[in-house]
C-alpha cells in the first residue's frame, strides 16, 4: 500500500473548534524550527508569556502554554493542586464540568459536586450552600464557557464565593478566551487554563495556563509528587520560569508556539475588550437570524456564549443529514451536539477570525437551505434579512 | 509594550534534536485546518496509522500519535502499563533512563534500576542478574538509543531477557525510530515511544507509540485508574482504536498531525532501511572528519549511535564559546552535553533530512574553524578530506 501526501479540503469552521485559522497564523506555523534552547527561541519565549498574561489580564508570572491540547491544560491544573485526600467541589453543568470530576478522581481527590441543569450557568446560590456545607473543601472548579452547551457561568461571582470560603480556583476558559469577559487578577482565579483552537484562531494542540501566588505556593508546598512527570509544574517552572535559565524539561513544540505567538499578536492589534465586542456583534446577527427561520437557542439570553451558539434540532429535521449537506456542498462545519444533547441541538461556532460577517451570512443561508430541503417551514431569505439588519 | 510577529532565523539544525525540517513537511504543517471528526481527518488518521505501523514494523492494533512530545509518550507507556506497587526494572546509562525511574515512582510503582556506564550500553547481565533477583517484577524499561550520550543498547536481548522473566517491556526510541534498526514485532517489543522530531525530520510535539496485545490486556485489566486522564488509553483507543467509531477524547493537533503523515510518506518513499543505512553512511564520514581533527568520541565504536554523535571537548577547548561561534556565524546548532557531560561532550545529530553530506561537510568545516580559533592544533583541511574520502 502506498500512502500519499494529504490534501485536505478547505472548510469553513463553524463548529466548537478548531475554528477557522487566521492565514498570518498558518504562516508563521510554517518558519523555520529553531532549537528549543535557541537564544532567538527563548527572546520570543519571553514574548509569548506577556502576550498570554494580556489575553488573561494578569500579572501571574507562572503564565505559559502547556505543550498539549487543552484537556492537558486541564489535568495540568488538577494534577499540580490536587493531592490525594483534598476534596474539590466540581460545578458540572455540561461534559467539561464531568471531565473536570475525573481529573479529581485521576489525581486521588475527593469530588463534591454541584450539578446545574445543562444549557444553563452554574448555580452561584447551589455552590455557595455546597461550600457551607463542606468547609474543609480545598479547591471550587467550574467552567466559565460550557464548550458542551454554550452556556457562560458568572466566574466573578464563583470566584468571591471560593475565596470567602478560602477555596483556590480552577477555572476552564477554553472557549472564552478572547472570545468573552476575562479578567484573572481581576476576578481572583487561582488557576486557569484555556485552548489555542478556540477564539484565538490557533491550530489545536496548545494550552495556555495561568496560575497565582496562592497557587503555586499550594504547589510547592505538595507532600507527595505530582502524579505526572511531563505537567509538573515545579519542573516545567525551570524551563519558563522568570529567572533567566532555561532548564530543559521537554521538547518546545517550536512551530506551533511561533503561531500561537502570532496569534495573540493579531489579538493584541485588535486589542482584547475589541475582540469580545466582536463576537458579540456577530452572535447578534446569528441569533437574528436564526430566530427568522424560526429556530430556537437552548441557552436563556443572559447565560448565552456569543461564540458558541447551541441552537435547538427542530422536530422532524434530521441532524446528521442536515449537517453532512452543510459540509458536501458548502463546505462548512458546525457542531453536534455532545453528550446528553447528542442529536438535539447543533453547536455554531464563531470563534475568534471565524466570527465575521461572511461567515455568519453564509452559514444562514446554507442552514436555510438545508432546514428547506428537510421540510422545515419558514419564510426564505428573512434570515439573511434579519442578520443584516443588526450590521446596519 | 507592542509586540511583533517573530521572525526565527533560519539554522541548521545538528542537535539532539529538532532536527531540520523536511521543506515538504512545513509545506504540510500550513494545510488548512479542519475538523478533528471530519471525515477526511479521520481517512487521514487511518493513513497515518499505517504510516507508523511501518515505521515501527509492528502491526500493532494500538499504534498512534500522543498529541504531546515524546516526554508525554514516555508518561502514556508508564502511567497506562504500571499500577501502584508494580515492580519496574529501569536501566539507567543516561538522563532518560533517570526520567523512565522517575516516571515509575508517579505511577505509584517500585522502580528497580540498573546502572550502566553513562557512554555505553545497557549491560545484558546486569539486566539478567537483576531480572533473576526481582522474578515479581512485572515490566522492563530501557532506552534503546540514549540521546544524552549517543549510545545504543541491545534492545533484541533485552526484550529476549524480559521475555524469558515474564516481564512486558517499554523501550524508549525517540531517537532511534527511523534511525536506527528497529523492529518491534520481531524483537517483542510491548510499549515503544518516539518523539517527531529526530530522525523523521517533523516538527516537534508529536509521540509516535505502540502497544502489543500483551500490554493492552495489562492495560484493560488494571484495578486502578490511569493516573492521568489525557494520557488513559482506555480513552484514547476510543477515538484511534479500529472499530470504525471515532468517540471525541480530546482535540487532535490537526496540522501537526498533517506534518507527521507528510514525514513518515518521505520515509516511506525512501524506504525505511534504506533510512538507517543513510543515516550510517553520514556518521561513517563525520566520525573520518571528526578523528582527523583528532576530536574523540565517547562512545565505543559497536556502541555508537549513527544519529547522535556524542563527541568529547578537548581539552583547553571552551564549550560555550565554540557552540557560540557555530550558531553565530554559521547558523549552525550542535548539542551541548546533558547531565553529567555538561561542558564534557558535544552532540552532533545527523538525524532524518539533516543526515545528508552538506551538512556534514559544512559541520566539519565550521568545527574547524572554531577549534582553530581555540587554539587546538590539527591540520586543516584533512578532516572535510577524511568524510569526502567516505563518499567515495
Amino acid at each position: 500500500m502506498t500512502i500519499t501526501s494529504f490534501h485536505p479540503p478547505q472548510r469553513t469552521l463553524m463548529g466548537p473548534g478548531p475554528s477557522d485559522v487566521h492565514p498570518r497564523i498558518t504562516e508563521a506555523l510554517a518558519r523555520p524550527t529553531i532549537g528549543h534552547l535557541d537564544p532567538e527561541f527563548i527572546r520570543m519565549m519571553d514574548e509569548l508569556k506577556s502576550l498570554i498574561q494580556y489575553a488573561f489580564k494578569t500579572s501571574n508570572r507562572l503564565t505559559l502554554p502547556i505543550s498539549a491540547p487543552g484537556s492537558a491544560g486541564m489535568e495540568a491544573c488538577f494534577a499540580n493542586l490536587v493531592e490525594e485526600g483534598d476534596k474539590v467541589i466540581v460545578c458540572i453543568n455540561g461534559v467539561f464540568g464531568g471531565r473536570m470530576k475525573e481529573n479529581v478522581i485521576r489525581m486521588g481527590g475527593t469530588a463534591i459536586t454541584v450539578e446545574s441543569d445543562w444549557g444553563r450557568a452554574v448555580d452561584p446560590k447551589a455552590v455557595e450552600e455546597t461550600l457551607n456545607t463542606h468547609p474543609d473543601a480545598k479547591i471550587l472548579a467550574f467552567v466559565h464557557a460550557e464548550t458542551s452547551t454554550g452556556a457562560r457561568s458568572d466566574a466573578k461571582t464563583l470566584c468571591e464565593l471560593a475565596r470567602k470560603h478560602n477555596c483556590l480556583t480552577i477555572v476552564d476558559t477554553v472557549t472564552s478566551l478572547a472570545g468573552s469577559e476575562l479578567e484573572v487578577d481581576e476576578w481572583g482565579i487561582d488557576a486557569i487554563y484555556s485552548g489555542s483552537q478556540k477564539c484565538l484562531s490557533c491550530v489545536p494542540g496548545l494550552s495556555p495556563v495561568s496560575f497565582s501566588e496562592a497557587a503555586i505556593e499550594k504547589i510547592q508546598a505538595r507532600k507527595t509528587p505530582v502524579r505526572s512527570w511531563f505537567l509538573d509544574m515545579n519542573l516545567i517552572m525551570g524551563y519558563w520560569g522568570g529567572d533567566g535559565k532555561r532548564a530543559y524539561h521537554h521538547t518546545a513544540p517550536v512551530n506551533q508556539l511561533y503561531a500561537l505567538h502570532e496569534s495573540l499578536c493579531l489579538l493584541q492589534e485588535e486589542g482584547l475588550e475589541n475582540s469580545w465586542e466582536r463576537h458579540k456583534l456577530h452572535h447578534q446577527a446569528l441569533v437574528a437570524g436564526l430566530a427568522a427561520m424560526g429556530l430556537e437557542m437552548l441557552v436563556p439570553e443572559e447565560e448565552r456564549l456569543a461564540q458558541l451558539n447551541a441552537v435547538v434540532i427542530p422536530e422532524g429535521v434530521n441532524d446528521g443529514a442536515v449537517r453532512q449537506q452543510l459540509l458536501a456542498e458548502y463546505n462548512l462545519e458546525i457542531g453536534a451536539g455532545l453528550g446528553a444533547f447528542a442529536g438535539k441541538v447543533w453547536r455554531i461556532g464563531l470563534m475568534g477570525y471565524a466570527a465575521n460577517q461572511t461567515n455568519v451570512l453564509n452559514c444562514l443561508s446554507a442552514l436555510e437551505s438545508a432546514l428547506l430541503r428537510q421540510g422545515h417551514t419558514f419564510t426564505p431569505g428573512e434570515a439573511v434579512k434579519a442578520a443584516i439588519s443588526i450590521y446596519q
